[in-house]
């Protein structure tokens, strides 16, 4: 955990979110500008600055990550309609909080280009 | 491996492409149409339709891609300048090749919304 790390805050509990997931290595809660009907943001309880920081030791966390993504759209009833994950790192990725996540969006067509 | 992916023949070889990177368990290769001044498909070997078609099996797999992303963003010079990494499954993620594969996309700023 990093002490000023907002994400790291609300996977603790101390700043609250509405987790629309959550288990021993993850939370997801709704981003605060959604960008499509559904668009969560998925997070690792473990802070990493973001992907280009995790190691192998931390190759289990993403696996389980990514295996997990499909599993929360099904919760949210965008399984079968289909849906975008994005990771974003650094300032050209338009990365906005250091701390890795994924945003999961869907509920309607996305387009092309992803920005 | 399907017979009729053309991004299993791309692994294979069957279909030449000019990979950036390569190794046991992944290929990477240019974008047919870049979004991108960098713009590469990164997909495994091994033929899933896509992330929702991954098991418990795939957990490796799927983390060892999670970690050689940054590795190929740096080969390609954006590691430090940022890039996004997009992954599409379904219809209204725009996926267009039933064959798992990440997106990365990188030298310029990547806008919001992602598509």
């Amino acid at each position: 955990m990093s002490d000023d790390c907002i994400f790291c805050k609300i996977a603790s509990g101390a700043i609250p979110a509405k987790f629309v997931y959550e288990d021993e290595f993850l939370v997801a809660f709704p981003d605060i500008n959604p960008m499509a009907p559904v668009h969560v943001l998925v997070i690792p309880r473990k802070h990493l600055d973001s992907v280009a920081a995790a190691g192998p030791s931390d190759s289990a966390l993403l696996g389980h990550a990514l295996l997990t993504l499909p599993k929360i759209a099904a919760k949210l009833g965008i399984a079968e309609s289909g849906f975008r994950v994005v990771m974003n790192t650094g300032k050209d990725g338009g990365q906005s909080v250091g701390h890795l996540h994924w945003h999961l969006l869907g509920g309607r067509f996305m387009e092309w280009p992803p920005g």
